[in-house]
């Protein structure tokens, strides 16, 4: 059985402009690879109520599970709740459960639960929350989508409290062999494995080091066995 | 009249796998920037034919240009280009100019034009080739698709190849105002001052330091007098 798939929706002008460099995706994509989730896509829109909505429409309906990270903050420039709410067709509002949540935090912590914090607690009708012991104020699921915050340090506690109550698949397994020759040099022989162990998949990943060409070539599969196998034919092929 | 807009495409299960972090989109980011043009979606998606095909269909129809990064070398897993062609129905062969450039380019250095880096010779018909003077193998333009290669300093070189054929928009404009205070505390002035400058765009990130919030308010617009007006209004507001 294939392993369950997922895709990724990051929603930011900051990154799309160069100023800021995303971590979140990297963080994601190792964490389900090793739940055996096949991150199939990731896409990047701007803060544009349009776009979120498309995007998240078209990768709910095309992937098992769909993680959002972004713009579900306070400030007027975090439209995300309202565009996911929006692509389900749900109803959204200041939610009881969620206004709670913040009413104690603030009270704690002796700040203001204002008009602005507030608007964290709208949460679309039928979502349940994803908890945030970094900074309390939720995320949430609807249908197959989850909607993270974009701090890095948030964005990763609400991983590992959803990453549990996904399905994972079997782990995918890989071995890389790093090969001090260009890629043209070995792109014949390596055709040539790559059809004589149809169980794994094997990549090339070409890199430039002090003006040399070289190639990691990674092995993946689901057997141990299969992937050994492969490898062991790579190192005796291309053994400096 | 606005900018013109961009999308580009990632192609790599390298990325998806959280092996490596891509690094181009960053760059490119940065780039486009500077020169007036509206990046406005990035997509990253496995190297599968299907996959690529669907994601520059509707990028290209989507966006002024679309520049995509990865997977036109000389290994079996290099399948961009003839992906590419498909998306636009056009026919694919080993092209005579991209073929001498490579000839050239072995001879000199005194290696073999094999079959698998005559690969990198396979042009669309009707496409225009990219200079790569790092390592010569060309990128192409198909339509108004920019397919680039995904080792960093080939793609810079690339995008450095690309970037003066394209028609910039105004350079936007950004000043940042970094505030020590969470988001909830400043997300109501924030937003009415984001209301009385409607020519510029006020986007706030938060940021989590030890162990306390704060929040870079980025104001972006084409014309410095107004951003330097909304900037003032902010550092009045939030001055510490």
């Amino acid at each position: 059985m294939p392993n369950p798939t997922a895709a990724m929706l990051v929603i930011g002008d900051e990154i799309l402009s160069g100023r800021t460099r995303d971590a979140n995706m990297h963080f994601l994509a190792g964490e389900l690879t090793k739940s055996g989730i096949d991150l199939q896509e990731v896409r990047i829109v701007s803060d544009r109520h349009d776009a979120i909505v498309e995007a998240v429409r078209a990768l709910s309906a095309a992937y098992d599970t769909v993680v959002t990270s972004g713009g579900i903050g306070p400030t007027h420039d975090d439209i995300t709740a309202d565009a996911i709410a929006d692509a389900f067709g749900a109803p959204i509002d200041v939610r009881e459960d969620a206004r709670a949540l913040l009413a104690k935090h603030y009270e704690t912590t002796g700040r203001e639960l204002n008009a602005a914090r507030l608007r964290m607690a709208r949460i679309p009708d039928g979502a349940t929350l994803i908890e945030n012991p970094v900074s309390i104020a939720p995320g949430f699921t609807l249908g197959n989508v989850h909607v993270m915050a974009g701090v890095p340090s948030v964005f990763q506690a609400m991983v590992a409290s959803v990453l549990p109550t996904l399905t994972g698949g079997e782990p995918l397994l890989s071995q890389t062999l790093r090969v001090a020759r260009g890629e043209g040099d070995i792109a014949g022989p390596l055709a040539e494995i790559a059809a004589a162990h149809p169980d794994v998949s094997i990549g090339s990943y070409p890199f430039q080091q002090d003006g040399a060409f070289g190639a990691n070539i990674v092995v993946r599969g689901m057997i141990g066995a299969k992937v050994d196998a492969a490898i062991s034919d790579l190192a005796l092929l291309f053994a400096e």
